[in-house]
C-alpha cells in the first residue's frame, strides 16, 4: 500500500515538475515544479527541500521564480547518489521526492573556495586559491555589450575574484545610469512592491555569477551598498524587506560554486542599518547559506567586528598595510585588502594611483600576508570607469598583477606566514627553510641582505616586480647571503631550497 | 660691617675667578673659578648658583672642568640686571657673589625653542620654530676636518635641526672609527674611572653645540643610545655614573639656548635600562635643566610612554605616517617623525629610499600635522655616510626639503591643523577660511577637488613638490572648485585667502 503511494506520488511529480536526473560536483542541481498558490508566492509560500547521500541530509530553500514557477536550487559536494524531499506549506509543493547522481567534478571545476590554514584560502578539492581581485560594483547592469567585453577582459586578465554589487549603483559623476529592470516590482516613480521580487532581474545577476564561475572567477557579492543615495531606496528599505531579500537572493544563488558574501560595501555609510542590523541579517545568511561561503563585509571609516563567527575574513578597505601582521595575529583569519585605492587618475582620493604604486601595493600586501583587490579609474570621455561599469582595463597593474599571480602560485601551499616584528619594516613571505619572497618596494637599494638559514642552500632570482622579469643568481646561498640589486624601485628577491 | 665683608668678598672673587659682565640675552653667561679641593672634585663638590632678575631667581648646576677650574653656566632669558650667588659644599666655592648686564637679544639670536599651541614650536621670542631635521649621530667625533666640512654642509642646507649623540657610535660596517678621546679617563682596555670625567671631550662636544647655534640650528642631543654593543661600554654603565653623567652634562650645555634632550636613541635596544630607569633619569634631567629645554625618546620598536609630563614632543621612528592625526590627538603634543627610513642604496630597510619618496615622506608628514626628520644613506668608498658621519649630502631631497621649508615658513602661525578622519587619506593642513595646503603625494590624479569655505575667496596655486614649482592658478575661487593638475606624481595645492 505505502509502495504504491510513493509510485503516484512520482508520476505525480513527473508530471508537473522538472529535475536534473545528473549533476556534476559542486555544480547547480536545479529542481524546478509549477504550481498555482493562493496569495503572493513570495510571500505566501515556505519551500525546503532536504537533499541526502550517504545518509548525510543538507536543507536549502526554494525560491518562487514568476510565472508559476517554483525553484530549489542545491550544490552537491560530493559524488554519487543523492536524493530529495521537498517541504513546503503549499500542498502541491510538499513532500515531492527524486533523485539524481552527481559526477565527479573535472576541468577547472575545483569546489567553492574556503578558509584554509586560517590566513589563506584554497578550493574545495584542496587546490590553492590565491585572491587575485578587482573591482566592477555596478557591471551586471551596464547591458549585453558591455557585460560580454568585461566578461571577455576579465577571461584574459590575471583576476581571479571580482566584487560586484546585486543593487544598482550612481555615485558621483561617473555612475548614473539606471538598470534595465529592477529587483522588485514597481517604478522609482510610482514606489516599488517590496513584497514582489522581479525574476528577471536576478536570473540577469545570476547568470553572470553562472559566467564567471565558467572562466574561474570567483563572484564576492555585496549585498548592501549605499551609493543609492535615495535614488531607488534599495539602501533603505524596511527591515523584514532586507531579511527577506536576504533569504531569497541565498535561495536562488548560493548553489553557485564561486559565490562570496559581502553582507555590505562601506557598511557604515549606509545610515539606515544598525550594528544589530547588520547582526541579524549576517546570521540569517550564516542559517540559510548550506555551504559556508566566504562572508565579510567591507568598511568605510569604521571596521565591522571582524572576530564574529560568521565573519571568514577581513575584507578591509585602507591605505595601511603596515598592520596586516597584526590583524592576522588579532583576527586569526585571511586578511583581504578589498580597496586600497584605485589605479587611475580622477581627482578624488581613491581612484588616482599610478600603475607602479598599484603593483607595489599587491606586493606589499601579498608579502605582509594578506591579499590585495585591484580597481582602475582612469577618467573616460563616456565615463566607462572598469571600477563601476567594467568595460576594458587602460592600466598598466593587471599585466604586472598577473605576473605576480604567477609567483604567488609557484609558492608552498602551505605554512607560508609573513615576517613580523614591531619595527615591520621588512616584507618577507616565508616558509621556515624553504622559501623566503623579499619585496623592496619604493626602495633604491643596490643590494639585499638575506638572512637565510644556514643549513640550507638556497637558489635566488633577482625579480624586477615592473618590468616582470626574473633573474637568476649564480651560486647557492646560505646563512648571510648579500644579492646585488640594480638600486631602482620595485624589485623583489626569491629564495627557494635549492632541493625543494 | 656687612658692607666691608662684602667688599673683601668682592676682591676675593677677583682675585680667583672670571665672570663676564655682560651677557646676550639667551646667550651663554659663564662664571668660572680655580679652586684646590680635596679629593676627587667630580665627585666631592657640589656648587650651584642662584641667578635673580628682578626678584625672580634660578637656580642652576656648575660642574667641574679639569685643572681646579669650576664652572657655572647660565643662560638669562631676559634683558636688564642679574645678581647670582653660589653655594657649595667646597668653602673657597661658596657663596660667592657677582652681577652682568643682559643685553637684549638681536640678529639671529630669537632664544630657545618651545612647544606653542600644542603641536607647533616656536623661539622664546615670538617667531615661529618649524623643524627641518638631519642625522648625523656622530658627526662631532669624526676629527676637525670632516667637523668644518660638515659645518659648511649645513650651513647651505635646509636643516635646522640635527640630531647627535653625546657618546661614540658603532654601527655595522659604517661606522667603526674611534673618536680622539672619550668621555671619561682611562681606555678602553684598561678600564674608565666612571668618576671622573675627561673634560676634554666635553669641550669638544660644546663647542660644536656653540657653533651651530651660531648657524640658527637645534641639536637634539641624544644622551644615551645602544651602537656600543660592549665597544666602550657607555651603553651599560652603573645607575649612579649614568646620573653624575646626565646631571655634569646639564650642567656644562643647558645654558646654550639651542639644546633639545634625546634622552636616548632607539630607547628599547639598550637592553641595559629598564623603563623605571629611564623615568629616574628623565625626572633627574627635568629637575636639573632650569629651561624646560624640548625634551624626548627615540624609539627602536617600542613607544616609551609619551604622556608622561617631561616629554615635550613625540620622537618618533616609523613608516607609518597614517596615524600622525591620531597620536597628535591622543598625546596633545607636537609629533616629530624622527626617523622614517633614510635617503640612500644601502641594503639595509632603514636606508634605502629614493630622493623622491624622502620628499614625499616630509610633505605627507607635514600635512598631517607632524614634523619630519632627514637622513642619507648612499654607499661611500670611505663609508662617509651623512647619517652617522656627516661630510657632505649626495642626495635629491635636501633641496626638495629646503622648498618645502620655504612653503612653511609661510603658513599661518596659529590655528593650523590637519585634517582628520577616519579614512584619512586626505593630507591637507588647514587653517580655516584662512589656508588650505593639500598633498597629493604619489598620486596621478588629473584634477583636485578643493572644498574651499562657501564665503571665502581663495588665491590657489599649484606646487610641484620635486621640480620645486610654485604655479598660481588664474582667478579666484570659493566651495567647490576643480584645480586642474598635470597627472604627475608629488603635486600639492595651496589655496590662501585673497585678503589674508
Amino acid at each position: 500500500m505505502a509502495k504504491s503511494i510513493i509510485f503516484w506520488g512520482q508520476i505525480l511529480i513527473a508530471l508537473h515538475s522538472f529535475a536534473q536526473t545528473e549533476c556534476m560536483q559542486w555544480g547547480v542541481f536545479e529542481w524546478s515544479m509549477n504550481a498555482s498558490v493562493s496569495g503572493n508566492p513570495f510571500t505566501s509560500v515556505d519551500l525546503s527541500a532536504q537533499f541526502a547521500h550517504n545518509g548525510r541530509t543538507v536543507t536549502v530553500n526554494g525560491f518562487y521564480d514568476g510565472e508559476s514557477g517554483f525553484k530549489i536550487r542545491f550544490m552537491p559536494d560530493a559524488a554519487g547518489g543523492w536524493t530529495f524531499t521537498t517541504k513546503s506549506n503549499a500542498r502541491e509543493l510538499n513532500g515531492k521526492t527524486g533523485r539524481f547522481t552527481c559526477t565527479p567534478a573535472g576541468g577547472d571545476n575545483h569546489g567553492p573556495v574556503r578558509v584554509r590554514n586560517t590566513f589563506d584560502f584554497g578550493y574545495a578539492d584542496g587546490t590553492p586559491f590565491y585572491p587575485v581581485g578587482t573591482t566592477c560594483y555596478a557591471w551586471v547592469w551596464q547591458g549585453d555589450e558591455r557585460v560580454n567585453q568585461t566578461l571577455e577582459t576579465l577571461e584574459e586578465s590575471p583576476f581571479n575574484k571580482i566584487r560586484m554589487c546585486v543593487f544598482p549603483k550612481q555615485y558621483d559623476v561617473y555612475i548614473q545610469n539606471e538598470p534595465f529592470c529592477y529587483p522588485f516590482e514597481g517604478s522609482k516613480e510610482d514606489g516599488w512592491d517590496f513584497t514582489r521580487f522581479n525574476p528577471v532581474y536576478f536570473r540577469y545577476f545570476e547568470d553572470k555569477i553562472a559566467r564567471l564561475a565558467d572562466l574561474g572567477i570567483e563572484a564576492d557579492v555585496i549585498l548592501f551598498h549605499p551609493y543609492d543615495w535615495g535614488k531607488w531606496g534599495f539602501d533603505s528599505m524596511p527591515a523584514e524587506v532586507n531579511e527577506r531579500y536576504l533569504r531569497y537572493l541565498v535561495a536562488r544563488i548560493a548553489a553557485y560554486r564561486n559565490v562570496w558574501w559581502s553582507m555590505a560595501n562601506e557598511w557604515d555609510c549606509v545610515g539606515s542599518k544598525t550594528v544589530k542590523d547588520w547582526d541579524r541579517l549576517f546570521r540569517i545568511l550564516a542559517k540559510k547559506d548550506p555551504y559556508g561561503h566566504p562572508c565579510s563585509m567591507h568598511n568605510g571609516m569604521k571596521w565591522y567586528d571582524h572576530s564574529k563567527p560568521y565573519i571568514t575574513h577581513l575584507s578591509v578597505q585602507t591605505t595601511d598595510f603596515f598592520h596586516i601582521q597584526d590583524w592576522r595575529k588579532a583576527f586569526q583569519k585571511p586578511v583581504l585588502i578589498d580597496e586600497c585605492v584605485y589605479e587611475g587618475d580622477i581627482p578624488t582620493d581613491w581612484g588616482n594611483l599610478s600603475a607602479e604604486e598599484m603593483t607595489g601595493r599587491f606586493w606589499q600586501v601579498t608579502c605582509r600576508g594578506g591579499y590585495c583587490t585591484h580597481g582602475e579609474t582612469y577618467l573616460h570621455p563616456e565615463n566607462v570607469l572598469w571600477w563601476s561599469k567594467g568595460g576594458v582595463l587602460h592600466g598598466q597593474s593587471p599585466d604586472r598583477i598577473g605576473f605576480l599571480r604567477l609567483i604567488m602560485e609557484k609558492r608552498p601551499e602551505e605554512g607560508v606566514y609573513p615576517f613580523h616584528n614591531l619595527w615591520n619594516k621588512e616584507m618577507i613571505l616565508i616558509k621556515d627553510k624553504e622559501y623566503y619572497l623579499y619585496y623592496y618596494g619604493y626602495t633604491q637599494q643596490k643590494a639585499a641582505r638575506l638572512r637565510l638559514p644556514e643549513d640550507v642552500k638556497f637558489k635566488v632570482e633577482v625579480i624586477d616586480t615592473w618590468n616582470m622579469t626574473l633573474t637568476p643568481v649564480e651560486g647557492l646561498f646560505s646563512g648571510n647571503a648579500e644579492i646585488r640589486l640594480p638600486g631602482t624601485p620595485w624589485m623583489a628577491v626569491r629564495a627557494v631550497a635549492a632541493d625543494g
